[in-house]
């Protein structure tokens, strides 16, 4: 069946739940949360120091069949997940396992090979980058992959269709009892916003960290209440590599103009008042917009009353300024943020399920008004691909995409029109991560396009004398500069199930032909 | 059958659950938690403010039969839970409800007619007093009312055993969608430690402030994706009333002795050292152990690592002249602790589940060295009466007692050895709410017991060149002073049943006689 993104969705796949029906389709759904088994603790405690991950995973009951989570908030630097993977598979011998992780890339790459061998049969994931995504997409997992936003996956665990064996929580510092924190150690991740849900959901909680400090380490991220044991490693990430490139501030000249392009839509909505709240995603013009918004605010002498998701130095600046009243931090993205959110008071931790979960009673994502992110692909209905790339292969990450582009009042996409030899805006997605139901305007470096469910900010536009144009025209112009793409074959069988946040099927991502692995 | 405290509990009430077995009977059982069920909100959202206390109930299903529930922390001044239950029952005019409140006493009082007209016809509770005790002690209410530890309290609801419909937390401030806290107002409670569970376990939150402030709230006690609606009101508490007499720093040259032989004990252990934790009640005596224990630690130059508990200025002066590293806060005492609660930034609060919950992996209680606690009546096998008085009628509160004594290295109680004609140390206690086996030293005005299980405590304090003597020697003592107390009269039923910490039952409650109401 279609579903409203038009997207031809398998029987198969649709057993116990839906497509996607569109963005608020299941608003006022009532929803009975799961919730862990757990051991309860009567006795004095001395600690829950574990002499080893092993023997940490022996303790709670690791078995085949089982899943394991961790969070990937040291980002390209961590360490902790591919040594609970090793543990489990290489020292434990475990089969049949299924990872729940907040992102897969580079410093996960062991599990592709556990993939291949059939040893972790099940991936349910927001990001999946590099060689994971090229296994996935070879078809090598057992079963297709869950790929899911940042509040789809806290959904997910609180529907009870994650269920978590072991939490793997890689932690700056922690005392003997497992109340844990990103920073307050010798490697620090800053927020820790990605481990809180997994904290109260699973069965079984271990700390991973490099610093243990005395009790109490509070304030705690990770409450010692839902933690099982601790464990003490060498080094539980390497913050150096928390910061990707994409999280400089752009020198590009075309990228610095989009981001003034997007900077002047927000300033032309009658939204951007004093009190306004504002999200970019990490990626050279999405960042860059910071800088330009700044401008506006200040001759306009507004504040912001809060930034969200994740953090870059950028926001902490306009923080520092005085110009943003708090930061609702859910990762940090560079060393900046991590230090500013270890020292300033108004910065502060945000769990996903608060971030952007539609599994609770109004997230803050419900609340936002501007949010700018970037695009893989748009196309003319305005859907985003930010999963696969014009390869068909898994390169991407939802993130947060979808769930700030359905709860905010105003989304911006900024992407260059077209990439190498591939246009941006097109036909059709080859994946669409975020419906077009959801998405607002589309700045690109050829032209601005509102989507015209919004009328509103269409004679916003106008009234501000900004040019605009139709979705169709940019895609006209992307394939008169780079040609018309040809379609991707695919193989029959599908390797990944995009779900919506609300818990529908999106799309779904099918093996790709021909691929050399 | 007898339980593990020698009281005879009716074999009716012991369906599904078992008679008090220990301390430690329940550690290492497994504990499926308990979830809410909740209504999703994906839609942005402009907020959540209702016109009414009443259109915030129907708007959150209110029904017969259901169970309400709030938190006391502001004390004899809270205004919200019998504004509550007005609306409940007189405005909507429902049937058969459940109260599960924290506390109940003064501030409360409109219940007491409510249970009298068959309207409440289910009570639990950790206090209960004035005409609300009075009241279930004379049979008014339809089922025995429950009474739990601060510790029991959170256990009953993540095991299902109480599952609250509607909680309604009155918050010293919150914004439009329910980030709520205890500071930030214009009536300040300071911690909201007995509210988090509430809104992490009840289908509906109401939260009722009478300072309504910009969105967001942060950092919260009670967090927006937890709350269904949000009352302003003209006062939710009023926070004169939050310190009792109790709070004050007595004067008293007997309450001040034995507070002092209280520091002399802890001074003897080999737990009184840096980095050592201590928690202790309300109540004159307890309270000046702080002023004695001061001068050791200031000879011995160590700091204490934690306070915990319900928290009072003495401590926080302690905290203010760097001797104590953090205070884990549960309720504010009085108002120098509200105020101390707002802007020291390691005075922090804490959950009644982290506090002293059995159903978690570990709660703070199991890290706690002494604890120093008042009793109504202690009886030659260490158990303590804090519930009845000597004409058994339901005037007090288990509170943390249990649960601090039962987790604390060392649990001394401190009382006098007599009050008006009765002896507080006596052959068998009229309720038992604390079993003997987590009590271990008894402090008097007449000289010190140490419960004969700890050797370990009597050869310290023989070390120590301080004196004691056996607990029957106490008791004889009293008897000689006041003589020997004549046996309660008790009608057969029971009116309320004293819940252990683990959900076993203690103790029973019956109908007094003759009791003129």
């Amino acid at each position: 069946m279609l579903n409203a993104v038009k997207r031809d969705i398998p029987e198969a796949l649709l057993a116990g739940r839906t497509g996607y029906q569109g963005k608020y389709a299941k608003d006022g759904q009532s929803l009975h949360k799961a919730a862990p088994t757990i051991t309860q603790a009567l006795k004095p405690q001395k600690s829950k120091l574990a002499d080893s991950l092993k023997a940490a995973c022996e303790a709670c009951g690791a078995h085949d069949g089982m899943t394991f989570s961790f969070h990937t908030e040291y980002r390209n630097g961590d360490k902790v997940a591919a040594m609970a993977a090793k543990v489990l598979i290489e020292d434990l011998g475990l089969k049949d396992i299924t990872v729940a992780a907040t992102s897969l890339g580079d410093a996960q790459a062991n599990m592709a090979q556990y993939i291949k061998n059939g040893q972790i049969t099940g991936v349910q994931t927001s990001g999946v980058r590099g060689v994971i995504g090229e296994a996935i997409s070879a078809g090598e997992l057992q079963t297709p992959a869950i790929i899911r936003s940042h509040g789809g996956r806290p959904r997910a665990i609180a529907a009870g269709e994650v269920h978590i064996d072991i939490a793997f929580l890689a932690a700056a510092s922690s005392d003997a009892f497992g109340n844990a924190s990103g920073i307050r150690g010798k490697n620090n991740c800053g927020s820790m916003g990605f481990a809180i849900d997994d904290a109260h959901y699973a069965d079984h909680v271990i700390v991973v960290t490099d610093t243990l400090v005395d009790f109490p380490n509070v304030p705690a991220a990770i409450n010692g209440v839902d933690v099982d044991a601790v464990c003490v490693v060498d080094q539980v990430g390497d913050p150096s590599k928390i910061a990707t490139k994409e999280a400089r501030m752009t020198q590009d000249p075309r990228e610095l103009m989009m981001a003034q392009a997007v900077a002047k839509v927000i300033a032309a909505s009658p939204d951007f008042k004093d009190g306004f709240s504002f999200q970019t995603g990490v990626g050279g013009p999405s960042l860059a917009v910071n800088r330009y918004l700044e401008q506006y605010m200040t001759q306009r002498q507004i504040k912001m009353s809060f930034a969200l998701g994740g953090t870059s130095k950028a926001i902490c600046d306009l923080q520092d300024k005085g110009l943003v009243n708090y930061i609702l931090d859910t990762q940090d993205f560079d060393q900046g943020a991590v230090a500013h959110f270890a020292t300033h008071p108004n910065h502060l931790e945000c769990s996903l399920d608060q971030y952007a979960s539609p599994a609770n009673k109004g997230a803050f994502v419900n609340n936002l008004d501007f949010v700018v992110l970037s695009a893989l692909e748009v196309d003319v209905d305005f859907n985003v691909n930010v999963v696969t790339g014009s390869d068909g292969v898994l390169r991407g990450a939802p993130g947060g995409h979808p769930d700030t582009a359905a709860g905010s009042k105003c989304c911006i996409i900024v992407t260059p029109l077209t990439r190498g030899r591939m246009p941006t805006v097109c036909d059709a997605v080859v994946t669409v991560t975020t419906p077009g139901d959801s998405v607002d305007v589309v700045v690109t470096d050829y032209g601005i396009a509102v989507n015209p469910q919004r009328q509103d900010i269409i004679a916003q536009l106008d009234a501000a004398n900004i040019a605009h144009t139709t979705i169709e025209a940019l895609r006209d112009k992307a394939y008169a500069l780079v040609g018309t793409p040809a379609p991707l074959e695919w193989q029959k069988r599908v390797v990944a199930v995009v779900e919506g946040r609300d818990g529908s099927i999106v799309d779904v991502v099918r093996q790709v032909k021909p691929f050399a692995f």
